[in-house]
């Protein structure tokens, strides 16, 4: 029963942040005359003695250090004396230092995690800079459809994941918010300053009532809702690029680092970075959703069940923090095939090109897409592509395919018409890169 | 196969977004010169026409209208004649059409839901301020732990779905907005101006990748992930109140129109209500669950996968609307029982009050905490409450325990004692309602 | 709140299971002496003129008509009188009174699903049989890896599905079981013969503890967990067709009926029959994730959360059948293309045939692993398939690649050596039919 | 990127699975005439020895030890030379062997498992023996509704986790088939025997396609369905147990391992077992619901994607294996308080048994529980408990209310009059006994 219950083995990772709350704490209560100046430098002192242990592997667990925080005030008693150990603790309860410490050690975490994602982005603007006159097959149902620039296929991710990074920094904003104060779960008795610890400790604000101060592991599920989410939109990006990546597509290889080769087959890359990403998003939704049934139905306050949020958060974290870099050295990687993808696209993507030629000839748009629709058949009745048709045969269906109808069998011009904002055209893509750019800022 | 695949039997739902689009569409091909005044004139006209059918629910399916996209076009086509029917698509495609509609639809339903929201903490705030002077135990692992104040159990519950109201305002923020003018995957190649058609529709901007904007269904995944989260909080308030309408409790007699009465058991009340509150949230957890296995590893870009995320989005947003309704109603007309929960403090609530007594005249906490946990095995021996120990007893057990340390046993002393903010004091609790006001704002 | 409350928009589809569990109930009463011949002969004529109103769709729905329990009982006052109507519910109550509609209903579902289940894995088999001859690519990883036979890929999901068969056919024995005579929670007071109730209803056997047999839903989560799994596979399924269905593999080509074609593209069939089976596995996921939260941590016995079972209950099992009927069309429809197949596959494919015809002269294997390595990295490096290096090259390498060894480089060899159970030789491919066969039994 | 790939630092855990398969495997191969008497002794005893390593923690990992076969593989060939250690892997593959490792692996974890949880059935059965005395009220929607037994209320959970005792075995018999001879995708060309080696690992089968037995993780997802459904029934019986040790109900007390007392509250016990079996419920579903992520949607056969169902097996069946234990820990030794149980009995409970007494007298059930409605109402009026009416009071109600009627305030009574099968009575309760003891069985 110790062990189902113990939580030391996790929330050890804790130890400098439920330090510094100690410190932040014994301030305070110096500050509120609970402690003397004497007493809270040598508070003080010892604590940061304890970290170093910690820091330098030499902390020595004791059997009845259940968690994190006894481990430490055992320990500061140890080093200080209990007199004036035993006055840390005063008007402060568990329940708000594990909040406090999960607070500040997640902030760091998701800090360090938009920096990573932020460069994600970079990579990929970076590369559809670089790479912007390159054309590819653009696809629905996974099947060809358009011709789109290989720029735009990696913008289309970029600026999902942009808006992931939106919703982190939101995320980061309600995460950062000082529970310390707050008890067992009913207030401080002794008129401690809260504003000031939370100052101390970077928190953007306090939260407002005790009861939810201590109750609350919402701060815990919105991140690995966030993370779900995240690593949902990876998984379509790895699941593009395996694709991409098979020999019957063959539009990008990635680099050896990044894939399993095989003596016996050296033309096999299998694409193991890609598909761990993709495994993985189930990994961190399954976090998310055992979360949600933990938290489900609970009754107020603290419930023992929340200490089945911590384990899943710390994975979490390493989850998305791995996958963001492994996608981004992926990323940063890979070779294009320019010629694979310009081989694979067929004329018949530009049929659309016809109608809208038509159009432009004031053709109703469904007319336009019917004769169009009759160009492809005809040359797949002749059993040849839609480029080698005569000029009379196009006329012979409709006689507005005048001449510089051939003009529409360009990939580069019906890439280039795409000029709305939004669109395929090099200046339409380089908007996108300019918008992004405003996401991500300075960070 | 048909009926597997169709969508107009929900995505009827959304025939004003769809016409609303259409005519915006249709309005900037007339400033784009694809169509003329008249035709213009003619399109929006005949849409008005078959908005009308629909509200009139006059208007007539027939067998080929797949999806309100169809419908609709078929249905202008047959009043205003093929020839102008048919400009009204060009430059457009079914793809970002769904999408503008869900996103319209969407951003008035979640509109919504925030004043619904905003109205279901007012509820909670205003009985917090009405019934401030009324005690109850406060719970930890459902176990007597501290006094708190009716009122600190209300907010704290408001508290936390503050939180989500802020959250609710971001959502809404990405889902308003537009795919307008992204084609199929690849844009327009008409020069529409896309900015002109958001501000019609009242987008608060553009989605600038058009292989993005059409494959996305991230938007109808956040707001998954908000209302589940949302329904997760209501699930513990909802536990709260069943357990305090239990006999054993009684604190809170919930209205007859929120429960069943029996005619054999009439002190039975089920909380019905709150059970469908509670057992809703799984329902609600489901379909974001459902929409991540759904969208999870897809291929760029739409895939007819994505139409699964209709319908649960539908039920979704009726379930959270309904369920704010409801929890609302319970509260507006539950009565409580003030004497059952005082009646539930118990003496040994105060404990901590004979510790904290002690700090103050300088004991360590750890030796208070002691010392007060002798008082109150001494009570138990002795087979009486705590507070019908004599002066004399508590003197036999540590000397400090002057004759003022009745003073502790006064749970309205306690409950005022916890006077930091986020604490249990009248002026606490009171700080509380102010801040939710400024969150509240003016909605 | 009526509306929020209300189960009769869905339970109504329980009717006839409703009204044959109370004929039952009332012939064991009647059995007990609670009720007369005749009255028992009322109430059976009575109920059957209830059930032939529902058929007929005759039934009128009264305002208090909550339940469909409420609502039969009602009517067949109307038509026999209280007096007789009223003993109806003698011992009973509609806790028990649910929990036997829906298993009753439940049963006869899953009874139709094994034979629609039963149906697909035949197609698959007579396909597979038909199409012993034709080769195509195996893949690991969406790579390339070592010939098989297109028998073997359908039986790979046959087999998969056809475990699935067995587990339906187990929770078809736990649904079958009987709660009626249990009560609203604590059994039945009139001696009422269960045993006779249970054969009359078809029952497999009793549920033997009252509290446990109202208060449980686990044979619907359990049915929803069968179903889910069952889709997972599906999906996995459809996932391989739609990628063999894109022009880029063009191994298989959807029948018409279960694709959408466009009258741009013709080549372009987008396999919207298989996204949505893929989607719809994440439907029917979400609405077992939905329920276990809905169930979790609720206390014994009955609470109205349950109903929340319902709902999703008659929605998953339309899905999962309308799922396999549809999977089932698209198999028994397709066409495939063996002279793509066939060409997609790569001599390097057979390298490993290499390091085994070493094995069979001897060489360790890792050893000859490693010779056939150097053999496709010679082929590559001179630029040619691995059949075009001459026996001279070959030997070249090793001088144990004797003039045999270009039997290595046939496909069919290959695949007719892996003989061993479960390979891909005819015989192998045989064996997993007959194994199969025994396991669908005569359903 | 090693890191985010290795798979070593879990799959050690299991060294003796892997290498049961391979002397199995050499086996098949020396009787195959692949390998030499010698050969295979050396093998086998190199291999045994690699074990004694490991299972003296001094087995030493070297870099490129990415996985326990290569591990493995590595370290035989040091001790019994390449040219032997390297004809271990003829025919064979990684992705069999990673499937045989688990399957042997989790048939032995799930065996235990059976054990365990027949164990808590036992437990359950023997306190319901032994108390059965007992009386406590039976709740719907956490209402008091009508006396049960203590023993019907265990019994109820254990009936529950009986059928997961069926389930189990059901699971246990499809986890335990062989996918060994399979090889990488395609079958084994050197003519194995494949029933020699699956009855020397303990196999009681096939699997009979080859590609399904590498590709397949379905006998991972359905244990973790199993466990997830365990651990939700587990759940509800933690719940009625938190509430049941709340001081407002006080029918049960904790023995003090599996709680946690407070020096300060003597008379609280936080039941932080159960709290913990409760949340754990949410792990062990997020687990299953995590890998339902990862496996929907994935091409044939093997993909990297797969190895994200190693980590939560290894929990999950850790945390279900942990958590039968302390579940049988906790009911073993709570005390029970039978007078807080009969205290919290309510005369009102009784109703029904007026409306059974009228029944027996030939008034139809309805009318019957309209006057008992009535007679609650009165008491209720009157102000005094229902036992407190006096004979004419109940006459003046109605005069079919005879003298006899009191006998229907008996609580005990009410609970043997309940004696059909699955009711109250305490030969209904030994009947239940009885079966669960068939279901046991012998194991």
């Amino acid at each position: 029963m110790e062990q189902y219950n113990a939580s030391l083995p996790y929330d050890r990772l804790f130890y400098a942040q439920d330090i510094a709350g100690s410190i932040a704490f014994a301030r305070a209560n110096f500050n509120n005359d609970i402690l003397t100046k004497d007493e809270f430098a040598a508070i003080e002192k010892g604590l940061n003695e304890v970290k170093q242990e910690w820091a330098e592997n030499r902390f020595e667990v004791k059997p009845n250090d259940e968690d994190i925080h006894t481990a430490n005030e055992r320990r500061l008693s140890e080093l200080v004396g209990k007199d004036i150990g035993g006055k840390l603790h005063t008007g402060r309860s568990r329940n708000e230092q594990i909040a406090t410490d999960m607070r500040l050690w997640l902030r760091e975490e998701l800090k360090g995690i938009e920096k990573l994602l932020n460069l994600l982005v970079k990579t990929a603007m970076q590369r559809a800079d670089a790479e912007i006159h390159v054309l590819m097959p653009g696809y629905t149902h996974l099947q060809k459809a358009q011709p789109v620039r290989w720029s735009h296929w990696l913008l289309s991710h970029a600026t999902s994941f942009s808006f992931e990074l939106e919703r982190l920094r939101e995320v980061i904003k309600r995460v950062n918010r000082s529970p310390l104060g707050c008890g067992a779960l009913a207030g401080n008795p002794f008129k401690i300053d809260r504003e000031a610890m939370a100052k101390e400790l970077g928190f953007d604000g306090l939260l407002y009532n005790s009861m939810n101060a201590v109750a609350d592991r919402d701060f815990v599920f919105e991140t690995l809702q966030w993370g779900s989410s995240f690593m949902m939109k990876i998984s379509r990006w790895a699941e593009d690029l395996i694709i991409y990546s098979s020999l019957e597509f063959g539009f990008v290889r990635l680099a050896d680092a990044y894939s399993t080769g095989s003596s016996l087959m050296p033309q096999k890359k299998n694409a193991d970075s890609l598909e761990l990403l993709r495994g993985k998003a189930g990994r961190a939704f399954g976090q998310m959703a055992g979360l949600f049934c933990t938290i489900k139905g609970l009754p107020t306050t603290y419930n023992k069940d929340l200490q089945e949020s911590v384990e899943p958060l710390i994975d979490h974290i390493k989850t998305v923090s791995d996958s963001i870099q492994i996608a981004t050295g992926v990323l940063s990687t890979l070779t294009i095939n320019p010629e694979k993808m310009l081989a694979a696209l067929a004329p018949e993507m530009l049929a659309t090109e016809f109608a809208d030629y038509l159009v432009r000839k004031g053709v109703p748009f469904r007319e336009g897409h019917h004769i169009s629709g009759r160009v492809v058949a005809l040359a797949e009745d002749q059993g040849v592509p839609m480029d080698k048709l005569s000029k009379e045969q196009l006329k012979g269906i409709d006689s507005r395919l005048g001449d510089d109808v051939v003009e529409c069998l360009d990939y580069e011009r019906a890439v280039e018409l795409k000029d709305a904002s939004g669109g395929t055209s090099k200046s339409a893509v380089k908007e996108q890169i300019k918008i992004l750019k405003e996401v991500l800022g300075d960070a």
